[in-house]
């Protein structure tokens, strides 16, 4: 599988270049393109902003112009919030990623384009891509910076490939208490409570005890929370028979 | 629809809380609760860096405690990159908001913990969350600031609009207990069982505090459930102090 470049088109600011290498690698991501930077390259600032992730950087390709840096590209995606004149699909990130992972898989190169922080992309640039991603951000505060772009687009990346589906992860490594764990619980309940007097008036008792039965067997409880109870209700007993106030 | 509440736990940087109110606004959630602010409220910090999402921050609840944030929230989730020992359901953002879709669409009040810049969320913050939500980066560079947490999480809630899950039907109808509610079951488990003794040895007791308020906040606890544990504390204080035996 081959991982799309994430390519910034005249990048400005050096924080930014830096700030995009981190978000790029937060998701795994590791191939940058950077595309007439405006402070030159390497840029000591985008080294000192993306720290731990300078090796991005270090591994960047640096082009003149933005065809240059499509050579190899199958299937360009241009970022871009505005509405465009241009006939172009028009994508979620979601959806993007979702189709550049089935031509990855088929060992395309795919291009992501990232505009210039103040501008973003120009027609030109994105008259060079195959479609255009728009993330669905509230209109009346649409306000995404270049960094905060790249990382959402990396997350669609990543979350399209945890081969995990999400609910198998939800529970993972949980030691939930048997059916005859809970049973035996519900019975140390039931049997404390009965001597403390819980279960009165004597006709509403049956009723009582199942609704408790009831309260054990729904909740989701652990092996260690049934061992916590039933320590409770020994101390209680203890207590009760004449330890501390 | 009820939005969910973007809690922030003793945030540090007002710059911190100012990108943190932008990326809620760009995913049009506008609900914040700070908790402890480091450096005060309001914090003019915050607010020249949230910009045009100030009306965030003006519209923001301050508390002292965690416990008083969660008042009216009915399922909570904790943000956290770390394993726990805590034993809690671990969602990915895109299962967590899933799930918190489902909880708003039957107008229950949900609430998200971030944590401290530099810290995280304790383990006695985590123990008052229903589940933990992790978001999976690159294990090789997990670095991921506070803003940019608030937004993959405000970017999911957004991304998820247009869905409405099945879970919608199944938890229709159940009354489940608000924070407050679990939070004071909490206080008075707590109490009793320290008259009676359960907090031994001393050492043990903080853990052992944290593990028991864990449970009740992971278990789906019913206003019902609640009302009868209550219930059962009342008869065995009643027993302890000379009822029948």
């Amino acid at each position: 599988m081959s991982e799309p470049a994430v390519i910034l088109v005249r990048p400005q600011m050096g924080e930014n270049i830096g700030a995009a290498a981190r978000a790029m690698l937060n998701f795994g991501l590791t191939r940058m393109r950077v595309v007439a930077p405006r402070d030159g390259w390497p840029n000591p600032k985008a080294v000192a902003m993306a720290s731990g992730a300078s090796r991005v950087l270090d591994a960047a390709g640096r082009f003149d112009t933005l065809p240059e840096a499509l050579r190899d590209c199958h299937y360009v995606f241009a970022t871009t919030a505005r509405g465009r004149e241009l006939t172009k699909p028009v994508m979620t990130p979601e959806r993007a990623m979702e189709h550049a992972r089935a031509l990855a898989a088929e060992g395309k190169q795919v291009g992501i384009l990232f505009g210039p922080e103040r501008t973003g992309l120009e027609n030109d640039d994105v008259a060079r891509a195959d479609a255009i991603v728009t993330v669905p951000v509230n209109p009346d505060f649409p306000s995404l910076n270049l960094a905060q772009c790249v990382l959402l687009v990396a997350y669609e990346w990543r979350r399209q490939a945890a081969e995990l589906p999400p609910e198998a992860m939800a529970l993972a490594g949980t030691d939930f208490a048997t059916g005859i764990e809970v049973e035996k619980l519900g019975d140390h309940v039931e049997d404390v409570m009965a001597r403390a007097g819980f279960f009165f008036p004597e006709a509403k008792a049956p009723s009582m005890k199942v609704n408790l039965r009831n309260m054990w067997g729904r909740l989701p409880l652990t092996r260690a929370d049934v061992q916590t109870l039933h320590g409770m209700l020994r101390q209680i007993v203890r207590w009760r028979d004449g330890g501390p106030t």
